[in-house]
């Protein structure tokens, strides 16, 4: 399981201000600062108040380049965007992400297939998100079937359940994590899998507490990766220890260190 | 999933001490703060070096039903040490534990079938521990079936598919996740499930997190019950908070306390 380093995200205050400012030095610190706490790839958001999302992406893209070299993860619902984005990535991207829609899955798999992007894909549809696996994971039937039409490899794709926060829609976790098992069956090879961590624990009261427990409920149930805070050190500590557990990685005494240096 | 508190076991030196000394003071306060942490059954083990371990057990039973009205989990390979204990129990006990060997299933069964208790299966035989799941499951099904033939209630039987330590058999680690798995198929109603979870730790240098880790992940995989520290307070409420996600217990923000007393 790997860890999309969630921070460089226009909805945190110190980064809708440095985009405002142009202030590459907050962008590039965020860049090292996730790198160096085991986080694989960065997540690029521009955030919601942005009023010139095109420009601001490009601005990321390119400061957060000049910090790690990282592979990115283009986080947009506005495609534009994200292509500008992939134009100036340095090595190939993340696009985060498509719901299966005809038109935006037209949209983002032809960009996909253009840039050799990986994408993740959100198990909803126009009607929202299902409650129950079966739905959940017909919906990655039907992206994986597109992607793969466009030209995507299977490989290339992760399937993201859509987490909702447990103290709204707590049915939904056995669902999330039913899904996850259920989406490595298929297809052979597999798409991967990925989770947006931290919506988990919207709204509860130990929040990193319930982030690093769902974390390692969905790694035994196949997660590869997630979308979280890479500098939350007992989210980053539970992380490598599930990969021990799990036999991804050999242990020593120095695992935890030995997992966020890569 | 639910806690068998672990820490009335001989192997601890002011239990041992205790025992020696008849001092039942020192169980009692176990049994009240082990009780008063979250565990819902207490195990009762009178130690690897205990020279009169009948009498040791009928002692333990005793002093540990002053302080508390947990169901107890007889703990020892010594089965007329676990019936004399049974004798004394004053509510349906579970036996800790009997591996897949003729002899030993014929004791236990019995017993089990005559006092109405538990059991604990091990997915053991005289060849030792198999390392794959499949073979885990075997044994596991020769368990049930026997269990069956004396009368003993499948609802009534946990499997411990045995947790090795992380740091010498990592291989073992997911078989035990996916024996967990596959247990719950092998008949309607399935036999629960348990862990010895400490074994997962033995050597490791945080221990704790690496029990709590292993917890939270066999819950996902459907645990039913683990044989560990109570008074591990981020075990117990990382325990709280994979049964919030797993929806078995309802969120609240103090869900942690809800759980502890049950």
């Amino acid at each position: 399981m790997i860890i999309i380093g969630e921070r460089i995200n226009g909805m945190f205050q110190d980064i809708a201000k440095a985009i405002r400012e142009r202030d590459g030095s907050v962008i590039q610190e965020w860049a090292r600062k996730q790198e160096q706490n085991g986080a694989r790839y960065l997540d690029i958001n521009v955030g919601p108040g942005s009023t010139e999302p095109v420009e601001a992406m490009k601005w990321l893209v390119e400061e957060t380049q000049k910090a790690s070299d990282l592979p990115l993860c283009l986080d947009s619902t506005n495609y534009d965007a994200i292509e500008a984005g992939l134009k100036i990535c340095k090595r190939p991207a993340m696009i985060n992400s498509v719901p299966a829609e005809a038109a935006k899955m037209e949209r983002v798999f032809s960009m996909a297939a253009e840039y050799g992007s990986e994408v993740i894909c959100l198990a909803m549809s126009e009607e929202g998100i299902p409650k129950d696996s079966e739905s959940r994971v017909a919906l990655a039937m039907e992206l994986v079937a597109t992607a793969d039409a466009y030209g995507v490899p299977i490989e290339d794709l992760y399937i993201d359940p859509l987490v909702l926060p447990c103290n709204v829609a707590q049915d939904h976790g056995p669902e999330v994590l039913e899904t996850l098992r259920q989406v490595k069956l298929i297809s052979d090879p597999p798409p991967k899998t990925v989770v947006g961590l931290s919506n988990a624990s919207q709204g509860t009261k130990d929040r990193e507490l319930v982030n690093r427990v769902f974390a390692v409920m969905a790694m035994a149930c196949g997660l590869d990766a997630a979308i979280a805070d890479a500098n939350d050190d007992e989210l980053m500590a539970a992380v490598a220890t599930a990969r021990i557990l799990l036999n991804i990685d050999i242990y020593c005494d120095s695992y935890i260190d030995v997992f966020k240096q890569g």
